[in-house]
């Protein structure tokens, strides 16, 4: 029987992963290839084109009716990776443009974490939500906001950016040159600044004060109970508690989906955080909006959220 | 000829005006009740009812192909206001079924704020825009947003609290009941409290200093070029701006359009604001977002933007 399909593919700074997709969100197949050491992107969408060629069953290729593709900075209006940081491609780079020469796809591009909230809404925790809010807590802090059913873009495709709401007035400094944005707290490496700023004056004995610092370390020692790394757990969660408070009044959503490894550290993060959540929410929000952890397996989310694009 | 024609209705804690509107903003007919003063909601429709029918020309009532309210805290979904703290009538007030069943049209009902951005997308600043932000700097601080073409009610019909976003941590304290809402800095009665605060400990002389403090008054000395006034206006426009340019990180609008007796003192606010809002915004949204002031007539502004409900 014929199905229909489409290709999810989603890029990141390493690897980037493509897979073939049904309505349900089983991946009937999947492969990767290096997103580095290309000589231009049209020589990495000819790779990528081989390579799902080579790999996906013969009889799939002609049921794939979509491509959507997931790219840090991927912009849904212009279908360009515009200015990405963290890929060798500098400038503007039109992949929409060369997906569908290379493919013969209809092809779809937005970014990361605005391809999570799909794929969460297709697949996830969000499945027939029509108002909610996708927060990735990863090396940064991406989001994605639902309204009326639909993903909102922007009048410029670059909307959903909480990951530089500014959390602390003249607060840390961050990558995008300003001062106190949220990614710069309760991003992994937001949470280990904050481990490193702790520790400075502390005077007690903490199990991070052996070991490299990363959120997985700071989790795995305040899961042993660790004072210290449970507090560095209670501020993170007060700062982005505070900041979701201050989005719910903007979207008032019936849930906030978190997704990424702190998401993933459970009650570690969820306890307080839905603590903070709640103190700060204006009266009429109180009770009324769940915070969550994704659904989705974390090494399938990226290609079933570039995969909902493709489906929206 | 016949034309379609809505009924736009603006309920206010004083007085309900209501307007009989053409789709290209002329009202054609218009009255107003005392809002206070009537034994229940029942009978305030009721009186609404024969003040239209005694009010306007006999040819032009069978022509209303639908109703729109703008009320302090009307929802959307529920087609009730809740709970408004400025109106006789307490607790849950079904007023769209009250409209239907006097008028026998269909009725819509939002808040003040939407139905102000409803009225500058069908009328006014917002025309032809599908992403943008409407504030309104009143006694309090409302907002609507609207993303994709539509306002963005929220889950259950309360999104758009701008107001009470907290602009500064731990600040002033809301009648809310929490502490730092945007509202108590830049609303009337925000900007008030600024100057007060700021007469304390002021050495100059201010024409502040003999008058009863009114938003009114201090526009009006820092016209004439009083000091302590203008860098009254300057701390608004701040406190304002940052607040704006976090909004912008989630919406990305094209424009954020203001209305209310803040947003006609012109450049008063409007020079510093832009200052302030671009050196706040994230790189990417900087010399995108447009500052407007609304296109509406204030004394119409509000029954057009109930008119706008209707239409839309």
């Amino acid at each position: 029987m014929t199905k229909e399909l489409v290709l999810g593919i989603d890029i990141g700074g390493t690897n980037t992963v493509w897979g073939i997709v049904d309505a349900r969100g089983h991946i009937l197949s999947t492969g990767k290839i290096s997103t580095k050491g290309h000589p231009n992107p049209e020589t990495f969408m000819q790779a990528l084109h081989t390579s799902v060629k080579a790999g996906a069953s013969v009889e799939l290729i002609p049921q794939i009716t979509g491509i959507g593709i997931g790219a840090p900075n991927g912009n849904y209006y212009s279908g360009c990776i515009e200015f990405a940081p963290n890929l060798e491609w500098k400038g503007v780079i039109p992949l929409k443009d060369l997906s569908e020469k290379h493919f013969q796809i209809k092809t779809r591009i937005t970014n990361d974490a605005n391809a999570a909230a799909l794929g969460e809404m297709q697949y996830g925790a969000a499945r027939g939500m029509k108002d909610f809010i996708m927060v990735t807590l990863g090396t940064g802090v991406g989001s994605g906001f639902v309204a009326n059913g639909a993903l909102i873009y922007g009048h410029d495709g670059l909307a959903g950016e909480l990951g530089h709401v500014i959390a602390v007035r003249n607060g840390r400094s961050c990558g995008c040159g300003r001062k106190g944005c949220l990614e710069t707290y309760t991003s992994a490496t937001g949470v280990v600044r904050t481990a490193q700023e702790l520790l400075e004056n502390y005077q007690g004995k903490s199990l991070l004060q052996n070991v490299p610092l990363s959120s997985k370390e700071i989790a795995n020692a305040a899961e042993k109970g660790d004072e210290l790394s449970i507090q560095i757990f209670d501020f993170t969660a007060q700062i982005l508690g505070q900041s979701l408070a201050d989005a719910v009044a903007i979207t008032s959503p019936s849930a906030i989906i978190l997704f990424g490894g702190l998401a993933q550290s459970g009650e570690l993060l969820m306890k307080p955080l839905k603590k903070y959540f709640e103190e700060n929410l204006l009266s009429i929000y109180r009770n009324k909006v769940q915070i969550l952890s994704s659904q989705l397996p974390e090494s399938d989310a990226a290609v079933l959220g570039a995969a909902g694009l493709a489906w929206n």
